[in-house]
Protein backbone atom coordinates (compact mmCIF):
# COMPACT_ATOMS: atom_id res chain seq x y z
CA UNK A 1 0.00 0.00 0.00
CA UNK A 2 3.11 2.05 0.51
CA UNK A 3 3.51 2.91 -3.29
CA UNK A 4 0.09 3.81 -3.35
CA UNK A 5 0.24 6.51 -0.85
CA UNK A 6 3.70 7.34 -1.52
CA UNK A 7 3.49 8.45 -5.01
CA UNK A 8 1.30 11.54 -5.83
CA UNK A 9 1.16 10.34 -9.90
CA UNK A 10 1.20 6.57 -11.34
CA UNK A 11 3.42 5.64 -15.27
CA UNK A 12 -0.03 6.54 -16.75
CA UNK A 13 -0.71 9.33 -15.54
CA UNK A 14 2.32 10.74 -16.05
CA UNK A 15 3.04 9.24 -19.33
CA UNK A 16 -0.57 11.48 -20.16
CA UNK A 17 0.70 14.26 -18.55
CA UNK A 18 4.06 14.53 -20.14
CA UNK A 19 2.63 13.90 -23.57
CA UNK A 20 0.64 17.48 -23.05
CA UNK A 21 3.40 19.45 -21.75
CA UNK A 22 6.54 17.85 -23.85
CA UNK A 23 4.42 16.43 -27.13
CA UNK A 24 8.07 16.43 -28.59
CA UNK A 25 9.28 13.85 -26.07
CA UNK A 26 6.59 12.05 -24.71
CA UNK A 27 3.32 10.13 -26.45
CA UNK A 28 2.45 7.77 -28.53
CA UNK A 29 5.41 7.17 -31.28
CA UNK A 30 7.78 9.63 -29.09
CA UNK A 31 11.34 8.99 -27.69
CA UNK A 32 10.71 9.18 -23.68
CA UNK A 33 9.37 6.69 -22.02
CA UNK A 34 8.46 6.43 -18.22
CA UNK A 35 9.60 3.11 -17.08
CA UNK A 36 9.09 3.24 -13.38
CA UNK A 37 8.18 5.80 -10.51
CA UNK A 38 8.28 5.59 -6.75
CA UNK A 39 9.22 7.09 -3.71
CA UNK A 40 11.23 9.57 -4.60
CA UNK A 41 12.63 8.28 -7.79
CA UNK A 42 12.31 7.44 -11.41
CA UNK A 43 13.21 5.99 -14.60
CA UNK A 44 13.06 7.10 -17.93
CA UNK A 45 14.09 5.55 -21.40
CA UNK A 46 15.30 7.22 -23.98
CA UNK A 47 14.96 5.48 -27.64
CA UNK A 48 17.28 7.80 -29.66
CA UNK A 49 15.97 8.46 -33.23
CA UNK A 50 17.77 10.59 -35.80
CA UNK A 51 17.31 13.87 -34.25
CA UNK A 52 19.26 12.74 -31.04
CA UNK A 53 22.17 11.09 -32.67
CA UNK A 54 25.87 12.79 -34.12
CA UNK A 55 27.10 11.48 -37.20
CA UNK A 56 28.75 7.94 -35.91
CA UNK A 57 25.75 7.39 -34.14
CA UNK A 58 26.35 8.35 -30.36
CA UNK A 59 24.28 9.96 -28.81
CA UNK A 60 24.63 13.43 -28.33
CA UNK A 61 25.50 15.42 -25.13
CA UNK A 62 22.02 17.64 -25.75
CA UNK A 63 20.18 14.32 -25.99
CA UNK A 64 21.55 13.14 -22.78
CA UNK A 65 20.98 16.62 -20.85
CA UNK A 66 17.71 17.04 -22.24
CA UNK A 67 16.73 13.01 -20.74
CA UNK A 68 18.63 13.82 -17.72
CA UNK A 69 16.20 16.90 -16.90
CA UNK A 70 13.72 15.66 -17.52
CA UNK A 71 14.02 12.57 -15.21
CA UNK A 72 14.56 14.04 -12.35
CA UNK A 73 11.46 16.43 -13.16
CA UNK A 74 9.39 13.14 -13.51
CA UNK A 75 10.88 11.80 -10.40
CA UNK A 76 9.91 15.43 -8.78
CA UNK A 77 6.16 15.12 -10.14
CA UNK A 78 5.92 11.45 -8.68
CA UNK A 79 5.99 13.38 -5.24
CA UNK A 80 4.37 17.03 -5.89
CA UNK A 81 1.54 16.09 -8.58
CA UNK A 82 1.03 17.48 -11.81
CA UNK A 83 -0.51 20.95 -10.44
CA UNK A 84 2.46 21.92 -9.53
CA UNK A 85 4.61 24.76 -11.80
CA UNK A 86 8.42 23.48 -11.48
CA UNK A 87 10.90 24.49 -13.32
CA UNK A 88 14.81 23.89 -13.53
CA UNK A 89 17.67 26.51 -12.39
CA UNK A 90 20.60 24.62 -12.30
CA UNK A 91 21.84 21.65 -13.92
CA UNK A 92 24.94 20.68 -14.06
CA UNK A 93 26.11 17.26 -16.19
CA UNK A 94 29.58 15.07 -16.40
CA UNK A 95 29.94 13.10 -19.38
CA UNK A 96 31.93 9.38 -18.44
CA UNK A 97 31.73 7.19 -21.14
CA UNK A 98 30.99 7.23 -24.89
CA UNK A 99 27.28 5.55 -24.93
CA UNK A 100 26.51 2.43 -26.81
CA UNK A 101 24.00 2.12 -29.37
CA UNK A 102 20.41 1.19 -28.33
CA UNK A 103 18.50 2.75 -25.72
CA UNK A 104 18.97 5.09 -23.02
CA UNK A 105 18.11 4.92 -19.10
CA UNK A 106 17.71 7.20 -16.56
CA UNK A 107 17.86 6.84 -13.09
CA UNK A 108 17.11 9.58 -10.94
CA UNK A 109 16.21 10.61 -7.45
CA UNK A 110 15.24 13.31 -5.14
CA UNK A 111 17.78 14.12 -2.74
CA UNK A 112 16.07 17.35 -0.95
CA UNK A 113 12.21 18.48 -1.60
CA UNK A 114 11.76 21.81 0.22
CA UNK A 115 9.45 24.24 0.24
CA UNK A 116 10.77 26.27 -2.66
CA UNK A 117 13.68 24.33 -4.04
CA UNK A 118 14.10 20.31 -4.91
CA UNK A 119 17.42 18.52 -5.96
CA UNK A 120 17.79 15.53 -8.13
CA UNK A 121 21.00 13.41 -9.35
CA UNK A 122 20.34 10.93 -12.33
CA UNK A 123 22.29 8.46 -13.73
CA UNK A 124 22.21 7.56 -16.96
CA UNK A 125 23.17 4.28 -18.77
CA UNK A 126 23.11 2.06 -21.34
CA UNK A 127 20.58 -1.36 -21.72
CA UNK A 128 22.21 -4.07 -19.29
CA UNK A 129 25.20 -2.30 -18.42
CA UNK A 130 25.87 -1.26 -14.49
CA UNK A 131 28.47 2.15 -15.76
CA UNK A 132 27.39 5.21 -15.77
CA UNK A 133 27.05 6.91 -19.30
CA UNK A 134 26.77 10.29 -17.75
CA UNK A 135 25.55 11.51 -13.92
CA UNK A 136 23.74 15.10 -13.36
CA UNK A 137 22.64 16.84 -10.53
CA UNK A 138 19.35 19.23 -11.16
CA UNK A 139 17.41 21.87 -8.67
CA UNK A 140 13.94 22.93 -9.73
CA UNK A 141 12.05 25.65 -8.00
CA UNK A 142 8.76 25.07 -7.24
CA UNK A 143 5.99 27.17 -6.02
CA UNK A 144 5.81 27.41 -2.20
CA UNK A 145 4.07 24.39 -0.33
CA UNK A 146 4.89 22.97 2.77
CA UNK A 147 8.57 21.21 3.25
CA UNK A 148 8.45 16.96 3.10
CA UNK B 1 46.48 41.29 -38.85
CA UNK B 2 46.42 40.29 -35.29
CA UNK B 3 42.70 38.64 -36.30
CA UNK B 4 44.64 36.66 -38.72
CA UNK B 5 47.38 35.38 -36.76
CA UNK B 6 45.22 34.73 -33.50
CA UNK B 7 41.76 32.67 -35.39
CA UNK B 8 42.35 29.01 -36.13
CA UNK B 9 39.27 29.59 -38.34
CA UNK B 10 37.36 32.06 -40.01
CA UNK B 11 33.38 32.40 -39.47
CA UNK B 12 33.07 30.76 -42.71
CA UNK B 13 35.32 27.94 -42.28
CA UNK B 14 33.30 27.09 -38.89
CA UNK B 15 30.34 27.13 -40.41
CA UNK B 16 31.31 24.66 -43.08
CA UNK B 17 32.88 22.42 -40.41
CA UNK B 18 29.83 22.46 -38.32
CA UNK B 19 27.47 21.96 -41.35
CA UNK B 20 29.28 19.03 -41.19
CA UNK B 21 30.06 18.01 -37.63
CA UNK B 22 26.31 19.01 -36.55
CA UNK B 23 23.90 18.65 -39.49
CA UNK B 24 20.45 19.22 -37.56
CA UNK B 25 21.83 22.15 -36.37
CA UNK B 26 24.47 24.13 -38.74
CA UNK B 27 24.10 24.56 -42.36
CA UNK B 28 21.42 26.06 -45.18
CA UNK B 29 18.28 26.35 -42.93
CA UNK B 30 19.41 24.95 -40.23
CA UNK B 31 18.56 27.14 -37.09
CA UNK B 32 22.02 27.80 -35.37
CA UNK B 33 24.55 30.47 -37.00
CA UNK B 34 27.79 31.59 -36.29
CA UNK B 35 28.05 35.36 -35.70
CA UNK B 36 31.30 36.14 -34.73
CA UNK B 37 34.84 34.42 -33.55
CA UNK B 38 37.83 36.01 -31.84
CA UNK B 39 40.46 35.66 -29.98
CA UNK B 40 39.33 33.08 -27.60
CA UNK B 41 35.56 34.44 -28.29
CA UNK B 42 32.78 33.46 -30.38
CA UNK B 43 28.80 34.48 -30.47
CA UNK B 44 26.22 32.18 -31.85
CA UNK B 45 22.62 32.95 -32.81
CA UNK B 46 19.58 30.55 -32.38
CA UNK B 47 16.50 31.34 -34.45
CA UNK B 48 14.32 28.69 -32.40
CA UNK B 49 12.19 26.34 -34.65
CA UNK B 50 8.56 24.19 -33.52
CA UNK B 51 11.90 21.65 -32.32
CA UNK B 52 12.79 24.32 -29.72
CA UNK B 53 9.78 25.26 -28.13
CA UNK B 54 7.79 24.61 -25.53
CA UNK B 55 3.98 25.05 -25.21
CA UNK B 56 3.18 28.51 -24.92
CA UNK B 57 6.70 29.20 -27.12
CA UNK B 58 9.37 29.81 -24.21
CA UNK B 59 12.47 28.13 -25.77
CA UNK B 60 13.19 25.06 -23.83
CA UNK B 61 15.97 24.38 -21.12
CA UNK B 62 17.73 21.20 -23.88
CA UNK B 63 17.66 24.02 -26.54
CA UNK B 64 19.24 26.35 -24.48
CA UNK B 65 21.83 23.98 -23.27
CA UNK B 66 22.90 22.96 -26.77
CA UNK B 67 23.32 26.12 -27.94
CA UNK B 68 25.58 27.04 -24.46
CA UNK B 69 27.71 24.40 -25.24
CA UNK B 70 28.45 24.72 -29.24
CA UNK B 71 28.91 28.32 -28.56
CA UNK B 72 32.36 27.20 -26.10
CA UNK B 73 33.33 24.44 -29.36
CA UNK B 74 32.85 27.26 -31.67
CA UNK B 75 35.12 29.87 -29.38
CA UNK B 76 37.26 26.69 -28.78
CA UNK B 77 37.88 25.71 -32.35
CA UNK B 78 38.62 29.07 -33.18
CA UNK B 79 41.20 28.98 -31.26
CA UNK B 80 42.63 25.34 -32.04
CA UNK B 81 41.26 24.29 -35.04
CA UNK B 82 39.38 21.94 -36.82
CA UNK B 83 41.43 18.84 -36.81
CA UNK B 84 40.91 18.40 -32.58
CA UNK B 85 38.29 16.21 -31.53
CA UNK B 86 37.14 17.68 -28.44
CA UNK B 87 34.51 16.44 -26.14
CA UNK B 88 32.78 18.33 -23.17
CA UNK B 89 33.09 16.13 -19.94
CA UNK B 90 31.34 18.82 -17.92
CA UNK B 91 28.49 21.32 -18.47
CA UNK B 92 26.60 23.27 -15.70
CA UNK B 93 24.01 26.25 -16.39
CA UNK B 94 21.96 28.08 -14.46
CA UNK B 95 18.93 29.20 -15.84
CA UNK B 96 18.13 33.29 -15.05
CA UNK B 97 15.21 34.41 -16.75
CA UNK B 98 12.51 33.29 -19.54
CA UNK B 99 14.11 34.00 -23.00
CA UNK B 100 11.61 36.60 -25.07
CA UNK B 101 10.34 35.31 -28.06
CA UNK B 102 12.64 35.96 -31.14
CA UNK B 103 16.38 34.70 -31.61
CA UNK B 104 18.59 33.79 -28.97
CA UNK B 105 22.43 34.97 -28.86
CA UNK B 106 25.10 33.18 -27.07
CA UNK B 107 28.52 34.71 -26.05
CA UNK B 108 31.03 32.44 -25.24
CA UNK B 109 35.03 33.30 -23.89
CA UNK B 110 37.36 30.58 -23.18
CA UNK B 111 38.78 30.83 -19.23
CA UNK B 112 41.84 28.36 -20.17
CA UNK B 113 43.02 27.10 -22.92
CA UNK B 114 45.24 23.72 -21.76
CA UNK B 115 46.86 20.61 -22.96
CA UNK B 116 44.42 18.62 -22.15
CA UNK B 117 41.60 20.76 -20.68
CA UNK B 118 39.99 23.68 -21.84
CA UNK B 119 36.76 25.81 -20.04
CA UNK B 120 34.87 28.26 -21.55
CA UNK B 121 31.91 30.26 -19.83
CA UNK B 122 29.03 31.85 -22.08
CA UNK B 123 25.75 34.28 -21.56
CA UNK B 124 22.83 33.39 -23.60
CA UNK B 125 20.98 37.01 -24.14
CA UNK B 126 17.85 37.79 -26.41
CA UNK B 127 17.81 40.44 -29.33
CA UNK B 128 18.62 44.12 -27.89
CA UNK B 129 18.98 43.19 -23.90
CA UNK B 130 21.55 42.91 -22.12
CA UNK B 131 20.50 40.58 -19.38
CA UNK B 132 21.31 37.11 -19.02
CA UNK B 133 18.48 33.94 -20.08
CA UNK B 134 20.90 31.61 -18.74
CA UNK B 135 24.46 31.38 -17.60
CA UNK B 136 26.64 28.78 -18.69
CA UNK B 137 30.59 26.83 -17.95
CA UNK B 138 31.61 23.69 -19.86
CA UNK B 139 34.80 21.84 -20.12
CA UNK B 140 35.90 20.32 -22.74
CA UNK B 141 38.75 17.47 -23.26
CA UNK B 142 40.96 17.59 -25.92
CA UNK B 143 43.76 15.91 -27.35
CA UNK B 144 47.37 16.29 -25.86
CA UNK B 145 48.54 19.61 -27.61
CA UNK B 146 51.10 22.13 -26.33
CA UNK B 147 49.70 24.56 -23.75
CA UNK B 148 48.77 27.95 -25.37
CA UNK C 1 25.59 60.09 -6.74
CA UNK C 2 24.75 56.91 -8.57
CA UNK C 3 26.70 54.66 -5.96
CA UNK C 4 25.09 55.75 -3.06
CA UNK C 5 21.98 55.02 -4.64
CA UNK C 6 22.76 52.02 -5.94
CA UNK C 7 24.50 50.40 -3.58
CA UNK C 8 22.71 49.79 0.25
CA UNK C 9 25.95 48.81 1.89
CA UNK C 10 29.23 51.01 2.00
CA UNK C 11 32.71 49.07 2.17
CA UNK C 12 32.98 50.18 5.91
CA UNK C 13 29.58 48.78 6.84
CA UNK C 14 30.34 45.67 5.10
CA UNK C 15 33.63 45.37 6.67
CA UNK C 16 31.91 45.52 9.93
CA UNK C 17 28.86 43.19 9.60
CA UNK C 18 31.27 40.66 8.12
CA UNK C 19 33.55 40.74 11.27
CA UNK C 20 30.52 40.30 13.24
CA UNK C 21 29.09 37.25 10.53
CA UNK C 22 32.29 35.72 9.69
CA UNK C 23 34.91 36.57 12.76
CA UNK C 24 37.64 34.04 11.49
CA UNK C 25 37.76 35.80 7.76
CA UNK C 26 36.92 39.40 8.25
CA UNK C 27 37.88 41.83 10.62
CA UNK C 28 41.47 43.43 11.98
CA UNK C 29 44.31 40.86 11.54
CA UNK C 30 42.16 38.59 9.55
CA UNK C 31 43.09 37.32 5.76
CA UNK C 32 40.04 38.77 3.83
CA UNK C 33 39.19 42.52 2.49
CA UNK C 34 36.44 44.06 0.65
CA UNK C 35 38.39 46.10 -1.88
CA UNK C 36 35.28 47.70 -3.58
CA UNK C 37 31.51 47.34 -3.67
CA UNK C 38 29.61 48.59 -6.58
CA UNK C 39 26.26 47.79 -8.76
CA UNK C 40 26.01 44.17 -8.47
CA UNK C 41 29.94 43.93 -8.03
CA UNK C 42 32.60 43.77 -5.65
CA UNK C 43 36.17 42.59 -4.76
CA UNK C 44 37.28 40.79 -2.04
CA UNK C 45 40.84 39.96 -1.44
CA UNK C 46 42.46 37.11 0.67
CA UNK C 47 45.88 37.54 2.11
CA UNK C 48 46.86 34.05 2.59
CA UNK C 49 48.27 32.90 5.56
CA UNK C 50 49.43 29.13 6.78
CA UNK C 51 45.81 27.90 7.03
CA UNK C 52 45.24 28.46 3.78
CA UNK C 53 48.56 26.84 2.21
CA UNK C 54 49.56 23.63 1.22
CA UNK C 55 52.52 21.98 1.31
CA UNK C 56 54.90 23.62 -1.60
CA UNK C 57 52.70 27.40 -0.67
CA UNK C 58 49.81 26.90 -3.03
CA UNK C 59 46.95 28.39 -2.01
CA UNK C 60 44.31 25.72 -1.35
CA UNK C 61 41.75 24.64 -3.24
CA UNK C 62 38.91 25.14 0.22
CA UNK C 63 40.53 28.63 0.26
CA UNK C 64 39.48 29.11 -2.86
CA UNK C 65 36.08 27.92 -2.65
CA UNK C 66 35.55 30.32 0.72
CA UNK C 67 37.11 33.31 -1.04
CA UNK C 68 34.88 32.47 -4.18
CA UNK C 69 31.65 31.94 -1.88
CA UNK C 70 31.95 34.79 -0.01
CA UNK C 71 32.56 37.29 -2.59
CA UNK C 72 29.86 36.74 -4.46
CA UNK C 73 27.95 37.19 -0.96
CA UNK C 74 29.74 40.89 -0.29
CA UNK C 75 28.14 41.83 -4.13
CA UNK C 76 24.81 40.59 -2.77
CA UNK C 77 24.78 41.99 0.76
CA UNK C 78 25.54 45.41 -1.54
CA UNK C 79 22.21 45.15 -3.43
CA UNK C 80 20.02 43.97 -0.52
CA UNK C 81 21.90 45.11 2.65
CA UNK C 82 22.72 43.17 5.81
CA UNK C 83 18.95 42.52 6.96
CA UNK C 84 18.94 39.48 4.70
CA UNK C 85 19.56 36.17 5.44
CA UNK C 86 21.32 34.35 2.47
CA UNK C 87 22.43 30.75 2.02
CA UNK C 88 24.48 29.10 -0.42
CA UNK C 89 22.28 26.18 -2.31
CA UNK C 90 24.76 25.47 -5.12
CA UNK C 91 28.10 26.50 -5.71
CA UNK C 92 30.49 25.19 -8.94
CA UNK C 93 33.93 25.94 -8.82
CA UNK C 94 36.56 25.16 -11.87
CA UNK C 95 40.26 25.15 -10.98
CA UNK C 96 42.20 26.48 -13.76
CA UNK C 97 46.03 27.48 -13.14
CA UNK C 98 47.62 27.11 -10.00
CA UNK C 99 48.24 30.70 -8.04
CA UNK C 100 51.08 32.08 -7.81
CA UNK C 101 52.15 33.18 -3.96
CA UNK C 102 51.01 36.59 -2.74
CA UNK C 103 47.38 37.95 -2.52
CA UNK C 104 44.11 36.61 -4.25
CA UNK C 105 41.53 38.99 -5.43
CA UNK C 106 37.98 37.66 -6.41
CA UNK C 107 35.79 39.48 -8.58
CA UNK C 108 32.26 39.17 -8.36
CA UNK C 109 29.17 40.07 -10.56
CA UNK C 110 25.66 39.68 -9.64
CA UNK C 111 24.15 37.51 -12.95
CA UNK C 112 20.57 37.60 -11.05
CA UNK C 113 18.61 39.02 -8.57
CA UNK C 114 15.26 37.36 -8.24
CA UNK C 115 12.68 37.26 -5.19
CA UNK C 116 14.22 34.19 -4.00
CA UNK C 117 17.01 33.73 -5.70
CA UNK C 118 20.32 35.23 -6.72
CA UNK C 119 23.28 33.82 -8.79
CA UNK C 120 26.57 35.43 -9.20
CA UNK C 121 29.66 34.66 -10.91
CA UNK C 122 33.30 35.53 -9.98
CA UNK C 123 36.78 35.14 -11.02
CA UNK C 124 39.80 34.81 -9.11
CA UNK C 125 43.41 36.28 -9.94
CA UNK C 126 46.72 36.82 -8.62
CA UNK C 127 47.88 40.28 -8.07
CA UNK C 128 48.74 41.83 -11.57
CA UNK C 129 47.84 39.13 -14.30
CA UNK C 130 44.82 38.93 -15.98
CA UNK C 131 44.89 35.24 -16.68
CA UNK C 132 41.72 33.50 -14.17
CA UNK C 133 43.39 31.39 -11.62
CA UNK C 134 39.48 29.55 -10.70
CA UNK C 135 36.18 30.55 -11.90
CA UNK C 136 33.18 30.05 -10.45
CA UNK C 137 29.65 30.29 -10.04
CA UNK C 138 27.08 30.60 -6.37
CA UNK C 139 23.45 30.66 -5.75
CA UNK C 140 21.84 32.11 -2.80
CA UNK C 141 18.55 31.31 -1.57
CA UNK C 142 17.52 34.84 -0.06
CA UNK C 143 13.90 35.43 1.82
CA UNK C 144 10.74 36.49 0.30
CA UNK C 145 11.63 39.78 -1.41
CA UNK C 146 10.23 42.11 -4.91
CA UNK C 147 12.18 40.85 -7.25
CA UNK C 148 14.74 43.50 -9.13
CA UNK D 1 40.62 -11.22 -0.45
CA UNK D 2 38.97 -8.98 -3.19
CA UNK D 3 39.52 -5.77 -0.80
CA UNK D 4 43.24 -6.97 -0.65
CA UNK D 5 43.14 -7.05 -4.59
CA UNK D 6 40.77 -4.04 -5.17
CA UNK D 7 42.43 -1.32 -3.26
CA UNK D 8 45.86 0.42 -3.49
CA UNK D 9 46.06 1.26 -0.01
CA UNK D 10 44.64 1.02 3.24
CA UNK D 11 43.05 3.18 5.97
CA UNK D 12 46.20 3.36 7.96
CA UNK D 13 48.29 3.92 4.60
CA UNK D 14 45.61 6.71 3.72
CA UNK D 15 45.94 8.34 7.28
CA UNK D 16 49.60 8.51 7.05
CA UNK D 17 49.93 10.06 3.24
CA UNK D 18 47.59 12.41 4.39
CA UNK D 19 49.19 13.35 7.59
CA UNK D 20 51.85 14.61 5.18
CA UNK D 21 49.84 15.67 2.31
CA UNK D 22 47.45 18.12 4.87
CA UNK D 23 48.79 18.81 7.82
CA UNK D 24 46.42 20.93 8.89
CA UNK D 25 43.24 18.14 8.10
CA UNK D 26 44.68 14.91 8.65
CA UNK D 27 47.04 13.80 11.89
CA UNK D 28 46.93 13.22 15.37
CA UNK D 29 44.28 15.48 17.23
CA UNK D 30 43.28 16.89 13.57
CA UNK D 31 39.68 17.20 12.51
CA UNK D 32 39.38 14.52 9.62
CA UNK D 33 39.86 10.88 10.12
CA UNK D 34 39.40 8.13 7.18
CA UNK D 35 36.31 5.80 8.63
CA UNK D 36 36.30 3.02 5.65
CA UNK D 37 38.25 2.74 1.89
CA UNK D 38 36.78 -0.31 -0.92
CA UNK D 39 36.74 -0.25 -4.46
CA UNK D 40 35.81 2.80 -5.53
CA UNK D 41 34.40 4.35 -2.32
CA UNK D 42 35.49 5.63 0.99
CA UNK D 43 34.31 7.46 4.18
CA UNK D 44 35.32 10.34 5.59
CA UNK D 45 34.86 12.14 9.28
CA UNK D 46 34.77 15.79 10.06
CA UNK D 47 35.10 16.81 13.77
CA UNK D 48 34.14 19.71 13.57
CA UNK D 49 36.18 22.25 15.79
CA UNK D 50 36.27 26.04 15.78
CA UNK D 51 37.22 27.26 12.59
CA UNK D 52 34.88 25.42 10.67
CA UNK D 53 31.84 26.89 12.68
CA UNK D 54 29.43 30.00 12.01
CA UNK D 55 27.99 31.62 14.59
CA UNK D 56 25.63 29.84 16.03
CA UNK D 57 27.61 26.94 15.66
CA UNK D 58 26.86 25.25 12.19
CA UNK D 59 29.45 24.12 10.18
CA UNK D 60 30.73 26.45 7.47
CA UNK D 61 29.71 25.48 3.96
CA UNK D 62 33.96 26.06 3.19
CA UNK D 63 34.42 23.14 5.83
CA UNK D 64 31.49 20.68 3.93
CA UNK D 65 33.19 21.55 0.47
CA UNK D 66 36.51 20.90 2.02
CA UNK D 67 35.10 17.19 3.19
CA UNK D 68 33.44 16.35 0.21
CA UNK D 69 36.49 17.51 -1.55
CA UNK D 70 38.89 15.15 0.14
CA UNK D 71 36.29 12.49 0.69
CA UNK D 72 36.63 12.03 -3.03
CA UNK D 73 40.33 12.39 -3.07
CA UNK D 74 40.81 9.48 -0.81
CA UNK D 75 38.24 7.46 -2.68
CA UNK D 76 40.47 8.04 -5.56
CA UNK D 77 43.79 7.49 -4.05
CA UNK D 78 42.68 4.12 -2.63
CA UNK D 79 42.39 3.26 -6.37
CA UNK D 80 45.22 4.30 -7.80
CA UNK D 81 47.91 5.03 -4.62
CA UNK D 82 50.12 7.21 -3.06
CA UNK D 83 52.39 8.11 -6.41
CA UNK D 84 49.83 9.54 -8.70
CA UNK D 85 49.60 13.57 -8.28
CA UNK D 86 45.68 14.51 -8.92
CA UNK D 87 44.57 17.98 -8.86
CA UNK D 88 40.52 18.67 -8.62
CA UNK D 89 39.71 20.41 -11.40
CA UNK D 90 36.14 21.08 -10.51
CA UNK D 91 33.66 20.99 -7.84
CA UNK D 92 30.09 21.68 -7.77
CA UNK D 93 27.82 21.25 -4.00
CA UNK D 94 24.47 21.59 -3.58
CA UNK D 95 23.80 22.60 0.57
CA UNK D 96 20.53 20.69 1.33
CA UNK D 97 20.05 21.23 4.47
CA UNK D 98 21.68 22.55 8.06
CA UNK D 99 23.74 19.75 9.16
CA UNK D 100 22.71 19.30 13.25
CA UNK D 101 26.07 19.63 15.16
CA UNK D 102 28.21 16.92 15.46
CA UNK D 103 30.68 15.01 13.38
CA UNK D 104 29.83 14.92 9.52
CA UNK D 105 30.22 11.90 7.39
CA UNK D 106 31.17 12.42 3.49
CA UNK D 107 30.20 8.97 1.76
CA UNK D 108 32.03 8.92 -1.77
CA UNK D 109 32.34 6.95 -4.94
CA UNK D 110 34.12 6.84 -8.30
CA UNK D 111 32.33 6.87 -10.84
CA UNK D 112 34.26 7.39 -13.55
CA UNK D 113 37.86 6.16 -13.49
CA UNK D 114 39.91 7.43 -16.91
CA UNK D 115 43.12 7.73 -18.39
CA UNK D 116 43.25 11.52 -17.41
CA UNK D 117 40.16 12.09 -15.69
CA UNK D 118 38.52 10.29 -12.66
CA UNK D 119 34.97 11.97 -11.41
CA UNK D 120 33.02 10.93 -8.08
CA UNK D 121 30.54 12.11 -6.38
CA UNK D 122 29.79 12.37 -2.57
CA UNK D 123 26.91 12.78 -0.20
CA UNK D 124 27.96 14.55 3.53
CA UNK D 125 25.03 13.19 6.29
CA UNK D 126 25.58 13.93 10.28
CA UNK D 127 25.51 10.74 12.72
CA UNK D 128 22.72 8.34 12.84
CA UNK D 129 20.74 10.12 9.74
CA UNK D 130 20.35 9.10 5.90
CA UNK D 131 18.82 12.52 4.98
CA UNK D 132 21.98 14.47 2.83
CA UNK D 133 23.25 17.44 4.47
CA UNK D 134 24.77 18.70 1.12
CA UNK D 135 25.38 16.47 -2.01
CA UNK D 136 28.56 17.14 -4.32
CA UNK D 137 30.54 15.96 -7.71
CA UNK D 138 34.02 16.59 -8.11
CA UNK D 139 36.46 15.97 -11.30
CA UNK D 140 40.29 15.31 -10.44
CA UNK D 141 42.54 15.66 -13.22
CA UNK D 142 45.48 12.59 -13.05
CA UNK D 143 48.58 12.17 -15.10
CA UNK D 144 48.28 9.57 -18.04
CA UNK D 145 47.94 5.92 -17.28
CA UNK D 146 45.87 3.00 -18.28
CA UNK D 147 42.04 3.48 -18.43
CA UNK D 148 40.41 1.13 -16.00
Amino acid sequence: MDAVREVAMSVAELEAFLAREFPQAFGPGKPHHVMRVGHRVACVRLDADDSHLRPGGTISGPAMMALADVAVYVALLGQIGPVALAVTTNLSINFLRKPAPGPLFADARIIKLGKRLAVGDVGLRGAGSEDLVAHCVATYSIPDRPAS
